[in-house]
């Protein structure tokens, strides 16, 4: 079993809510939208985010009636300076996002971070990482 | 802010039963490793998968005490064909994985597809998918 991942996908309460935070706040393209079925964006090169129905979430896993919030979960975006966390976090938050973590220095890794919660509750850290960098052939290398 | 995915950080209650299924079951190969800290792999071209110790998870969260496992979310492996499927779920299987859905065709998608879940609770889904493919550059297409 290759060392993959294609598609992250995460039960959603609120499609439409989901779609006036991604696509009318900040600006993303959907890959393929489904109106009361699912959400699919492109995040990086072959892999995909899926944001799923909490129903038919549950079905597809075998546990039907089991809609489940997404928890114990940080989605990253990086950007190239502290200015730039401080942007997108304002982006985010004049899109509909609760800011649960302003922008400070982080405990890990030398970072300087903030977490911000979308409409569903899902939390998308973003950061500014000296440490990290991404080669042309798309190896991650962490310092 | 770009449209972009560079890290997925997962809450882990159990790093060293994480290690041993994805290290020794899978023959994955860690970017990093930090024992009782933080296992990183790199999953595609630009993205790493974080298996984060539970309690330092919540801390940098900014919501110390709160350990959450992990739920509302599936990661999915693609594989070229129906057998590869069968293949994958039981190498998880003998790895350590619980097999909740074992392989059968999927309601959506028209895929084939099985979910396991790994030691920590996090499910994998497992998939044939005919109408998927990713071109040269990176685009994901969905038939």
């Amino acid at each position: 079993m290759n060392q993959q991942l294609h598609f992250i996908t995460l039960s959603t309460k609120d499609l439409d809510a989901a779609r006036d935070f991604y696509v009318r706040g900040l600006g993303w393209e959907p890959l393929v939208d489904v109106p009361g079925e699912i959400i699919f964006f492109q995040l990086a090169p072959g892999l995909t985010l899926g944001l799923f129905d909490a129903e038919k979430f549950a079905q597809d896993q075998g546990r039907p009636g089991t809609i489940s919030p997404v928890e114990g979960v940080t989605l990253s975006h990086n950007v190239e300076s502290r200015e730039a966390v401080n942007d997108a976090v304002e982006r985010m938050r004049n899109a509909g996002g609760e800011v649960v973590k302003p922008p400070q220095d982080g405990a890990f890794g030398g970072i300087y971070h903030a977490m911000v919660r979308d409409p569903n509750g899902i939390v998308w850290e973003v950061a500014h990482n000296p440490g990290w960098r991404v080669e042309s052939d798309g190896t991650v290398v962490l310092g």
